[in-house]
């Protein structure tokens, strides 16, 4: 039998003790496991951001991983901690929208509140429930304990409302919902809602001072530092300069609003 | 029988090729072990930061784990490069005082100068121990070599003095020694010190120009925004504010002082 | 047999979800891997330093181990995706350079342009070839596959042009070629170079406003402070503050000369 994969996703960073206790305590339950880093560098307590970098990475794994995700600003207080198990993996962590994206993905099977204080940490802090009580729980599942033993069922789960893209006359409006870190401009449109717009017709891109014309392929398309548009490896379009930032060059931020406009038939 | 566990501590940053080559040589070694970082943003030769996170990481994980760690701003000079056997643990890294506040909650069973060149690498660098002595060594004790075989019996470590609260009249003073990634400000008071000077009296907390009063039990108890304190997961009274930054908004930094004030009892 | 290790070298960072989708390709083909990172914090498409970082790393690794490394500005167009089997290792990357510094230390056997779809992931995009190309490549090298499997026999790779000293008179000219996470200024003035120009003869080492007489044999031998130059880990000479930044002091930059000067003998 292969060795149990945990992944963790957190906004704790990495200088500090918080990500390497977490590691201690499932290594702890189950030396057997290993614990993989999808990003300790989600911006503090972006839960948007936090979902989005999950959503992208969680399916390339194997079936049956369990995805360990704290971005939880309301740590200690009313939020559920929750267990969601889906047709191939298992997601712990908050119930806050962390997992919102994901489950556009997946099919859920069955969702637990955390109520089996035996998974635990003895001692549970108010202020750490990544180590007190998430990593002891994605340890003891590794061994292969039901899901059903470690909560109570439930039947609705804490949504974000993520940004959409916006049909306005001849515009379809949509933002940058992250910036990875070659300063690429990653929007919420994507690719089927785009082709359904457009129709074939010509277009232009509005980010900010930029406008660019038509769509590449890939990045090696544009020339050196030219402005471009493409859609990227998460299927979302995305604003880029060749060998530069488009952060830089456009100076735009999160949020700021991407303009897809189609001319006026004549 | 599981595979062993080795983990990193460093100043190393990630940059570089330093981290990788110390793994490189750990798994030439014994290619069973699990290589676990616990942290390389430790700041560059801050051995105090590097026996703080240390100290709050180690014990999570599971008995016979080696920890190394190398925060070692006199590398190839007159330090010596030492093997702690804890009642737990192995501890392996430059005597500087860097193990200083894990032996507060460890107990030595023995500490050994490394003086076997044998398990070092074949050519010894005056400028990276941590690949060159400390790697090779931590490798094979994963291999289940003997502590005493790597080298020579000491009875005495090199200690830091690490800042302790002081009471002056109705105060007590104590310091911020780590500012975590949400920029949370942790003192080195500790929970049984603060009871002990409290006493169920009421009490202010300064810290820069923040005046608090009272204590929370977690972030979630503050209103968004909301300047706090509370004991942190690690066990120290910590300067926080709702998902913002207490060091931002104090504008305090590591070593600035911290004040707790009781009125005097009429 | 022992696990298979896969070590990973690119610029992608570690904020966003591109390493992790990485890592959960080459799991998913083969759940028994051991993923090491070497680093993710190569500057944002820069082949050189990603040389550099790669070929100060790999050799430590044990035989056998699979070294991928996605430094690719080019990604999608015309530069090939390769596979390079050496007396010791593999390696899977770009044909840009990336493997320029160590090819100067490994003894190619075989190099192989990757072109059987079956070992990619099903759908490939033209921006992230570092996921759907090179890790499914790596995860199918893990299990055994023989390396003419994947590819057409190639006899040239590209390689970079990496600065060298030169020698002007009484003077050995070189650069910075790398600035570690301490500011310490590596050179591309190796120890063999040095000694055949110095040739015993007293001489000064200027780097920028900075004049340092003779070398050190390791950090500990500088006072506080002091600015010093020394042969480091990595074989080149190396301008270093003791317990500071010679980045941060000297205000130099990747690329600035450094300068050897011998008297003229009378």
């Amino acid at each position: 039998m292969r060795d149990p994969i945990v992944t963790l996703l957190t906004d704790f960073g990495t200088k500090d003790y918080y990500v390497a206790s977490m590691k201690g305590v499932i290594l702890g339950i189950n030396p057997r496991c290993k614990v993989v880093d999808i990003s300790h560098h989600i911006h503090p307590q972006d839960i948007m951001a936090g979902a989005f970098v999950l959503a992208n990475a969680f399916s390339y794994f194997p079936e049956g991983t369990i995805h360990l995700a704290v971005v939880d600003p309301g740590v200690g207080g009313a939020r559920a901690p929750i267990l969601i198990v889906t047709d191939h993996f298992f997601f712990v962590g908050p119930d806050n929208g962390l997992f919102s994206l994901v489950l556009r993905k997946e099919k859920i099977r069955e969702t637990y509140v955390l109520t089996e204080k035996r998974f635990f940490l003895p001692e549970i802090s108010q202020t750490f429930h990544g180590r007190d009580i998430f990593a002891p729980v994605a340890g003891h599942l590794t061994l292969g304990i039901s899901p059903k033993v470690f909560g109570r069922r439930i039947d609705s789960l804490k949504t974000l409302n993520f940004p959409e893209p916006i049909v306005r006359g001849m515009n379809l409006i949509g933002e940058v919902i992250h910036i990875d870190s070659f300063g690429n401009l990653i929007t919420n449109i994507r690719r089927e809602g785009f082709s359904q717009f457009i129709q074939g017709r010509p277009f232009l891109i509005k980010a900010g001072k930029g406008i660019i014309k038509g769509l590449k392929d890939g990045y090696w398309e544009g020339k050196k530092n030219e402005l471009i548009a493409l859609f990227g490896s998460g299927g979302c379009l995305e604003i880029a300069v060749r060998e530069g930032s488009a952060e830089k060059e456009l100076k735009l931020r999160k949020g700021d609003s991407i303009r897809i406009s189609v001319k006026r038939e004549q």
